[in-house]
């Protein structure tokens, strides 16, 4: 896995920094999509060499035009290819003889029309592979480096509004998303240094973007956008990178829902993987989902001030008492703290403030804008404590007031200077002069309040995640595979049970006589199951008896269970029944593990019977992980109070759960390679004993062992 | 109720159109708060007649000055009152003495402030109530009416940018607030015609407001915010009458969460009510609750082109198909439905558009651009079929070059000629003056196609409710109270048996013998429980046994539970034990009433153990209302899929639970004067025998009539 990752970072910075440009299929008008890169970069000052190749004429744009690639007079970093889709191979290919170190590909008409179009790009990805070149795209809109000025792409965004340099990465499969973004970024001040778009990722994808982008020191936000990534162990291992270098990330996976899931099929080449999966995989690696561009935008503008909130309590200052309520309903649903001030604190504002509510949120009113010195001191009050990670203040169009911006400003600088690791976030209506003077001050400035504490929330997510653990590091394979025929449930037991999942004893009776006597040696009640490696759904066939009281009631069971299944299976090899105690009460979750097409082993744990059926409480995480990830499993859970014994019931044991279901996930990345799914359900968690047993276990292999995956 | 709303109505009409005007604490600085209503009554060109108050000056910004009121040579519709709070009482007493219509008091020192403030409140309060005269405010940022000019307040967001008129209202309790949602409104282009901050609200309030504003031919969209209103019934019927007159209400009720509402308590003197129950209204009642300013305006925006969708079916068309998938995600989750084209229709887009995903969401690709027909044919082919209620349109930046606007436009008016029913909502990035071009031609442009979405689902919501039947008029109140002493579980069943709740038969058994014989009666195994007005929770004196088979289980129990119940309850009056039939199985929910402080009886409904406790998995609603808003509260539920059998469970009596419960809140209205609380818990829906039965029934009744609310 990360042995792709090395060798490739030179290549990208020569990509995305080229001394050299080919354009092939350069045009003289400069509003077509051969013409635009041509005109863009000149433009944007950019520094580097500029070769125009047309076969058709002498000279493009002013420069002097050569035939083919071959009769290029120095050497090539990028080339830009933009010629029809038929001749792309060929153009690659003259590219890769003539040595060029890259190629960005904006034809379309490949995987993404057709089969024909199919065999085309496998041919690029081919070519990529053997003369080492990376290609970006094709059917994509290119790419940028708003430094230097290098514009390989057609957007019409960068029209009219040139991006600013910034310190935010973006990359997206979608190029006319991608222009959308890149064009609302720039509008919103959002500085983006390198913009790719992959469109159908021949080479290089998203996730090796992310992952270069991750390592590159100018770079401290990255932005992606994707239907579904084809390699997921190239996204994790980029993901672990950007949490390593503690980085947010923010990504936009587009498909949550059936209906668009299907759509992402039927107008891209991806392969989506289960929605729920990537859902799991970003809180894992402590990724922010958003959920639309406003959402997406927000979170990385107020990522670029590089101020994480070091804890979840917020401060709330307004002028204006309902919306100092608003923001408190947000913060509280979104579980951040609206932590009181202290008493001394509330004293101190109410002497400085009569009119003002001083608690938390603090309504200062507006009357307070009429001397600056009590909006001063009402902020000293607040950030004196040092008890809040961020403070959102809601001024308004006061703030705006051309008087006020200048002292309100020397108050926020002088506030900031004193408690540097507080963020400061303003909500303010205003001209974009004005709110740029805020932001060129060093504070992130919303209009809508909400948005503000919506962004709060997810900067200090990223704080809390990159100061824990980093996700495991893949572990072993397991040298002896799984057998590769079909498990019985007491053979699945004794394997799970190895790896450290808890079960009861249980026997395995081929007689009555011998269930008789296993279950005198349990003691009565007992529950007793049909025990055949071929019979996995026992309830339909009822395959099982639950509470038997006495040796009478087991000799009759064994024969009714077991000649019910010879009935129903025919050729099932009947080992003949499991005798077990009966566990009643408790709370019933279920845990368990499957081969996902895309991220390999994935572990689900839930809460069972009604919450699973009806509101599907599960949580995925991709295996292995360690306990702490286990414990933030449980907390997604709408239904965690259950456990927690927070809603009157008692407290379950909730390390051992964690070490448990942890020890599902090592024993499901041990066997990665034949493990097709394992299912402990139910898991019950005994609260009165402080402890869990897993009731049923399932151990279904796979046959093959994978291909590995493109 | 209804008797508060007529004569009002001409007096509101007069505070906010009024012929003339006078200003009391007038100021010559035209900066001050009692110098800008008149400066901006003039730079907005109101031609009533102005008179300027102020005893220390000859001449106000050119006005004569007056001494007083009563010095006025003509007479005074609406008075301006800008003074200390300490003056106010007199000023507006000397109003009233001058026949003054109305007055709108900007001072603030009152309820707000101290037990002084609100007896001063309370004398302006009186003043408005003897002498019949309308006051808004104390504590207020004043109204204006923007057609005629008419801007008493001293908001200073009308400055720089005044009001456009248009068909919108808006009240709002918080004058802060208020302005900033004025000066939002009119940068997005929302016309607001009248403009009502009520602060104390010492007489005019909110719900008369909306009131007068549903009956009001100009406004056609109602906006509301409010940390709570003090009269229920006031809001009720305003709310009817916007539903009556299908004008859609976009309310913004502070104070969801628990911090929140305590912040609400201290900082106003509002009464805030259960925020659970105001959600229960406003679904009740069809009105939009807005969580945050962006959404309030963007529902407000989308609601002043007039056209709700006539159904739930939304049509997706996008030049990326990566916000295809995005919209597509948010519709879903919003439950609105992405129903596919027609295969006809599909077959005729592909033809047009071979590079199109026809399906829908349908991506036309920038490329479509190119060839605006194309476009055109899309969109007819999407409206032909009449199937959309809504179709959004994602063509960002590309739809807002020059040269395509005027084109575009002209495809979608005429598109929209043919099928004026269908909302059609664009997805545009440009400048403000492109977006205004399409707006004029009728179309809502949103930046963000989520933010599009979401304004679909609240549209078609408005019409959905306007469609159904409106809520029920109150009932009339029982002659003849419940009891004024505790009542027994036996007779709280006997009395709601009356009112059509359901029961099983059950024996009161004063001795064990009639127990036992009772218990032969109605066949074993039978649940006994203590009979006592005296003891409501059975549970934790152990105060009833379940599962008896036999006499001698029954003559034990019923030793047993009234024995415990002697022994905790030594004073209880204990009637003996029920015996009735054991009812196993099924599912728990339910079911109640409480008077609630606001909205007097309100009706709760909700699934039962673990779903209530663990995620308050409940439903209110105010009483009485019918069978239909009975289905409308089950459908909310997040455990509604165990009701309605979707996940594999029986479906239940879906009509019979919901004739069920508006029977509970016909009982509790006609009960309201004397009902504190009645609850059925649990009441289990049997689904194998598709009934339903009540297993226990508590009423407790209120001492004393409540006091008329304030």
């Amino acid at each position: 896995m990360t042995d792709r990752m090395p060798s490739s970072e030179d290549t990208l910075s020569l990509l995305l920094n080229p001394t050299s440009v080919a354009i092939i299929g350069a045009s003289d008008d400069p509003t077509r999509i051969g013409g635009r890169p041509l005109r863009y970069m000149r433009e944007a000052g950019f520094k580097g060499q500029i070769y125009a190749v047309n076969a058709k004429r002498d000279s493009v744009q002013g420069l002097p035009a050569f035939r083919c690639v071959a009769e290029l007079p120095g050497p090539v970093d990028t080339a830009i290819i933009a010629v029809p889709a038929h001749s792309v191979v060929e153009v690659t290919k003259a590219c890769a003889d003539a040595n060029v170190k890259s190629a960005v590909i904006f034809s379309s008409g490949f995987a993404e029309t057709s089969d024909e179009g199919r065999r085309r790009q496998d041919q690029l990805s081919e070519i990529a592979r053997t003369a080492r070149m990376r290609i970006v795209g094709p059917n994509c809109l290119g790419i940028y480096n708003s430094v230097v000025g290098f514009f390989a792409t057609f957007s019409s965004t960068i029209e009219g509004m040139r991006p600013t340099p910034g310190r935010v990465g973006l990359v997206s499969q979608s190029g006319a998303y991608g222009s959308h973004l890149s064009l609302l970024a720039t509008l919103r001040g959002i500085g983006i240094r390198f913009w790719i778009t992959t469109g159908n990722e021949c080479d290089l994808d998203v996730s090796e973007t992310l992952g270069w982008m991750a390592k590159h020191p100018d770079i401290s936000v990255i932005v992606a956008c994707a239907e579904g990534v084809r390699d997921g162990d190239r996204l994790l291992a980029s993901l672990a990178l950007a949490h390593e270098r503690h980085k947010p990330v923010i990504f936009q996976k587009m498909g949550r829902s059936k209906v668009g899931a299907d759509a992402v099929q039927s107008h891209t080449a991806s392969l989506a993987g289960t929605d729920a999966v990537y859902e799991g995989v970003f809180r894992q690696y402590g990724v922010y989902r958003a959920r639309s561009t406003e959402e997406m935008l927000d979170v990385t503008y107020a990522a670029t001030f590089d101020t994480l909130p070091t804890n979840r309590r917020i401060g709330l200052m307004s002028i204006s008492g309902g919306v100092g309520v608003q923001m408190a309903d947000e913060a509280v649903e979104l579980g951040l703290e609206v932590t009181p001030m202290s008493d001394g604190a509330q004293a101190r504002l109410k002497a400085l403030l009569p009119y003002a509510s001083p608690r938390n949120p603090v309504d200062i009113t507006a009357q307070a804008f009429n001397n600056l010195d009590l909006v001063k001191a009402n902020l000293d009050v607040m950030l004196e404590g040092g008890i809040y990670g961020a403070i959102v203040a809601f001024f308004t169009f006061v703030a705006a007031a051309e008087a006020i911006v200048e002292p309100i400003q020397k108050i926020l600088r002088d506030a900031k200077k004193r408690h540097p690791d507080c963020l400061l976030i303003l909500s303010i209506v205003g001209s974009p002069e004005v709110i740029q003077r805020y932001e060129d001050a060093g504070f992130p400035v919303f209009e809508d309040p909400i948005r503000a504490i919506r962004a709060v929330d997810a900067l200090s997510r990223f704080r809390e995640r990159f100061m824990d653990r980093a996700p495991l590091p893949p572990i072993e394979i397991a040298l002896t595979p799984l057998p590769p025929v079909p498990i019985s449930e007491y053979r699945a037991k004794q394997i799970l049970a190895q790896a450290g999942l808890p079960f009861n004893k249980e026997y395995l009776a081929s007689t009555a006589t011998e269930a008789v006597s296993a279950a005198t040696e349990i003691g009565f009640p007992v529950a007793v199951k049909v025990a055949s490696p071929n019979i996995q759904h026992k309830t339909e066939i009822s395959g099982f008896e639950l509470g038997l009281t006495g040796p009478d009631d087991v000799r009759r069971a064994f024969i009714a269970v077991t000649s019910r299944a010879r009935r129903t299976h025919a050729d099932a090899y009947i080992e003949g029944v499991l005798v077990s105690r009966m566990v009643t009460g408790g709370i019933e979750t279920i845990l368990g593990a499957h081969h996902d097409p895309t991220f390999g082993q994935v572990v689900m744990f839930g809460l069972g019977g009604i919450f699973v059926e009806t509101i599907e409480d599960v949580s995925f995480r991709v295996a292995p992980f360690g306990d702490d990830e286990a414990h933030r499993m449980m907390r997604e859970l709408k239904g965690f109070p259950l456990l927690d014994g927070t809603r009157g019931g008692p407290r379950c044991d909730l390390d051992r759960l964690a070490a448990v279901i942890s020890s599902l996930s090592r024993f499901a990345a041990t066997h990665a390679g034949s493990l097709q799914s394992t299912e402990l359900n139910p898991l019950v968690v005994l609260p009165t004993e402080h402890d869990l047993v897993a009731l049923d276990a399932l151990i279904v292999t796979r046959q093959e062992p994978v291909p590995p995956e493109k």
